[in-house]
């Protein structure tokens, strides 16, 4: 334990309270929880999230709980390395031949370190999928990790836990997966060619190694792009048909939005031949990282005008220094945990994509930040004004419950509800998606009854507004 | 409703509770109701805001709530053009013959959108003004629309309800209004010179115009400072002599401060003859942004030296990107809704004024700003030391109920209370005057109470700070 | 009073109330008085604070409390000074030869500015140190003011006001001081040789006027550790040895942290030549601020290795504009109450320590910041990956009650408890640690008792991360 007590080594019963993250004010509890009772068995609506859609047409059964909720989830096992445990001990491999652990040995890590979880979201969304997926019904800790693990690994070859009937008891309307563009989306077309499958699954556009120019992936991207496509990707205007091309395969897939992750949200929007050139002088091998940065900036701008064209909702998710630590990323990769947000702006940063299509009939956008003080300063403003510009759900690190309550708390007085697109998932864990609507809905359930406890508003007008946070916003916002 | 669901298109009663915006707790709330009754039925202290003078000196009657509180507020504009109405559907004629909305259709474009503004700072005022000022009694909605329209024209033909009769009843006892320095002031003087008139209205000296070097219009400002005041513009001295002249008119009509809107706070002060050289290369055409950028903040800084001469405070208010789409202002000219704020800098950019000023026995600045990072990290320390900075009161789009608590949250551990310079309401709503003072009284009232409840002062300590808030501090940091 | 309503100018009794900081609402309330019994009176540990320790090695008694308690507190200094009085009148001498005020001066300054205080951390520290260490039952004012002054006079002459006696009787089990390289620690040898001393008391490695290169007092410092360390300071070499020569001294006197004040935190790793020759440059005064900057920077990465060969804790205090009035300065020398924090970055700025020395397995730091933009968007994700980064307790304008709860909850979500370092008091008032880590300590209980009421965690598990907070965590994260 390195010297810090353990608080639950003991057996101690898992058992989320019915009222959990409602508000503390007896008065303003009873209020949320009528809120929340009124939305809690919505159909879910996901409109950007990570999940695998092979894991639905496969519909294989999971295989243990490390595999599970450990070593793929990497909000867990950046926390477990703080707390001194290696990636190889939590169960990755990496390209040096060490060996990763196997399932149990992860479990057991997991659960002696469990209550260094403590307060965080993260163990506020695996009680609750322990509790209400898994029927789990006490704590992990070093004295139940084993028994756990049995329990797990017995219950996971349930029929009823297969993925698909997750779907169905999960009661998800929709599920937006993240796609390559140069996926085929097979998987999309086995699940809708399936007559014994009558869920919602569409893919989301994420182009984000063909825009990157800055990176050494990229020539390779463009390669693969023109065999997808089709299309010649040896120049600016072939890049940019070919890109066109795959958003089409994509809408005929029944994609309703692109993703784009950027360091920043800059675009750049540079005359035809200026672009052209540009592109040359990159893909040529002879530009600065300026050059390639402002080529990468260029190609997001144009992204902005195909989805003024094709009305495909643009989702920014800006701001993160991916990859922070070079050692990690060598030996196991990218999405380790080790991610870190800066400081963005968005207010001048967003100007040439808001005086093109701000007021644009056609184009729509939903953005996402990692830094919460442009909710009240940037965000909360433009979106007070641009009938394009939707405010996107705190997002990864904010997406817990008290951030999630600054988030309502900046942003409410100066654009409303009805200017931000309900929650997003964003989770790469398939069993969290429940856990994580819920929060969110308990947590706005929450905010609203303090807004009902203030007499800012009734409460009817708050159960109509938590209703549409849940139902009409996300699909306006994502064109669902 | 665009799919979202409108939560008020039926007859629901419009009735303010007493205790909104006070705390939830009911101990809290018990201790917030004494403090807030203590100071409820105070004077209003103005001492900063957009109120035309001739509004009060010309008396005419308000016409018809849309006139009154919807297209003249882009507060209330912005978020209807978000949710879709164009400035023109709002009543805003354009430079290119559209013609604007009648007041009528207007106003219904607001009642059928107000539920759009649940949780927003704008609803609880107009809900306020609707019920207290103009005796409403049920919600704007679609289907109110036409019979309260046709009710407040009725009304407001009501002496009642005209400038002079409002502004008594509102028990002003000091309205600043903000003035541009070629203004002959005759407004001001004809309500002085009014025996019938005993209201106290003092004109701010607001130069921007005149210190911004960097815009097309500098040099007709300029041409039009000279022909009022009878001084030369056209050398650096010149524009120095004129604004000295234009702040001594002021002053002689009862001006107590000066206001300042600039990109950042940032000011420059070089030696007279590179001041003179910068002014002739910007003057002459030939200057580089920078150059024009280093002269505003020179005339900046230069009125910073005037106000420790002339005793006039320098209210600064930075940090707003003036315009953002320029399609809206090319056709609806400023103030249309699209002013977004900016991160901003103090702690270095204030220095040089206050490395001169900041413990002058005469210079007083009351600081304001639109990034509230910036209220621990850096305003609350300045005025903690330098006796001649006051912290503006939350200013803009935080001017609403829970952004007064995180700037109260955010300065009063580190500066107190009686650092901070008590209210302004900053409103070009006249009507709005008593809502947004009485929000301030409650959630002041209610922030004290938390203090209190945490048994952090006594009540009857709290009580004093409050009165000091509304009276004392006000007055003091605006010499008023 | 300059026209502010005095409050408390009568007699008032001074009486803190048992449940002060802990939550409102009842039942929070009583959970959190639970959590805070159960700390109240565990031993104190305080890794880092500015005690003299010539106080405890002479023992000499405290004279008045204008000297105890104002004169060398800029926290408090700093506010009567925004209030108008001058730091002469507060009793600092100047180089100009203006007399320092006398202590029952500058005491009656205190008293008459008290109200002024209302709702300060400050208020909140002097309060229960009058009460709890002074035995003092009546409020400052300028009624009482005098009869105060005599009554601590004579108080402070009692043998259990002594220094050692009130360590011992603030039941501190280790104290951090905080010392220049050069010092030769003969207070803290001759408290180790003293038998009638039993309590523990250590240096910190505070290098900076060393690592600064950008100061003019650099050539003398090098000058004066060469003498101290016996080692030439004349080449990058020698610094770096010296400075090693005198870390070894720091931990054989029982120093187990170094601490690091810097603009920012950025470190530069150079190879070793190009260090000497910038190093060289510097010294020889040819070079550019921006080198002297970069060799300065180069400095503090230089230590962060030396750490991670000798185990120091590296603590990092960043981000605060010293000296902000240079007129102030001037004449009264450093720390008197103008530092101004300014905007920090750590994500980017840290990179290159952490690509070092994150994950080594000696190497650990523990980083503080005054600009709590950072708390949710940088730090807590940082150190929610890197197991050699502690996350450390709200700094100097952020330890008091309301931001210390913004910093719960802006970094619990994402790097939980167990990542942050407990609570470091930072005092020069020897007489209020017991009154700082008792509010951290009411404060960590109300914010787990948010948790509790909210069904987050039990009380339980809540009572062991508080545990954790006040003890295995300071020992851990400092090595103590």
């Amino acid at each position: 334990m390195d010297g810090v007590t353990a608080s639950t080594t003991a057996r101690t019963p898992l058992n989320p309270h019915p009222d959990r993250l409602l508000p503390v004010d007896p008065a303003q509890r009873a209020i949320a929880r009528r809120l929340y009772d009124s939305v809690r068995d919505l159909p879910l609506i996901s409109p950007h999230g990570h999940v695998d859609p092979a894991l639905l047409a496969a519909d294989e059964p999971f295989t243990d709980p490390a595999s599970l909720l450990v070593t793929p989830d990497h909000y867990v096992t950046r926390l477990l390395h703080a707390h001194g445990k290696s990636l190889n001990e939590l169960g990755l491999g990496d390209g040096e031949g060490a060996p990763a652990a196997k399932p149990r040995e992860v479990w057991r890590a997991f659960c002696s370190h469990w209550h260094h979880f403590l307060g965080t979201a993260s163990r506020q969304w695996i009680e609750a999928e322990l509790h209400d997926v898994l029927g789990v019904r006490s704590q992990p800790s070093e004295a139940t990790a084993d028994e756990l693990y049995d329990e797990l690994v017995d219950k996971l070859a349930q029929p009823a836990l297969r993925p698909r009937a997750l779907f169905e008891s999960f009661n998800i309307e929709v599920l937006a997966t993240t796609d390559d563009p140069a996926d085929d989306l097979r998987h999309h077309q086995a699940l809708a060619a399936d007559p014994s499958w009558s869920g919602r699954v569409v893919p989301t556009f994420r182009p984000d190694r063909y825009l990157d120019a800055t990176g050494q992936g990229w020539l390779r991207a463009l390669e693969q792009l023109a065999q997808v496509s089709g299309v010649g990707t040896d120049s600016y205007q072939g890049l940019v048909r070919a890109l066109e091309s795959r958003r089409d395969h994509f809408r005929e897939h029944g994609a309703t939005a692109t993703d784009h992750s950027a360091p920043d949200p800059e675009m750049a929007f540079l005359p035809a031949e200026e672009a052209s050139r540009l592109f040359d002088t990159v893909r040529g091998g002879t530009a600065t990282p300026e050059e390639a940065r402002l080529l990468s900036r260029q190609l997001l701008g144009e992204n902005a005008r195909m989805s003024s064209e094709d009305g495909l909702v643009m989702a920014l998710h800006t701001g993160s220094c991916r990859n922070h630590h070079s050692p990690t990323f060598s030996r196991y990769g990218a999405d380790t945990g080790h991610d870190i947000p800066m400081r963005n702006e968005f207010t001048l940063a967003l100007r040439p994509m808001l005086e093109r299509f701000g007021t644009h009939p056609r184009f729509q956008s939903v953005v996402f930040t990692l830094d919460e003080t442009v909710f009240s300063r940037e965000l909360a403003p433009l979106a007070g004004f641009y009938p394009a510009l939707y405010l996107g759900a705190p997002w990864w690190f904010l997406d817990a419950p008290r951030a999630m309550r600054r988030f309502r708390d900046a942003v409410t007085e100066t654009a409303g509800f009805h200017r931000t697109a309900g929650f997003v998932d964003d989770t790469r864990g398939f069993c969290s998606i429940p856990a994580r609507h819920d929060t969110a809905r308990r947590v706005d359930a929450g905010h609203l009854a303090s807004l009902v406890a203030e007499h800012v508003m009734t409460e009817e007008d708050a159960a109509a507004v938590l209703r549409d946070l849940n139902d009409a916003l996300p699909r306006k916002a994502f064109r669902l």
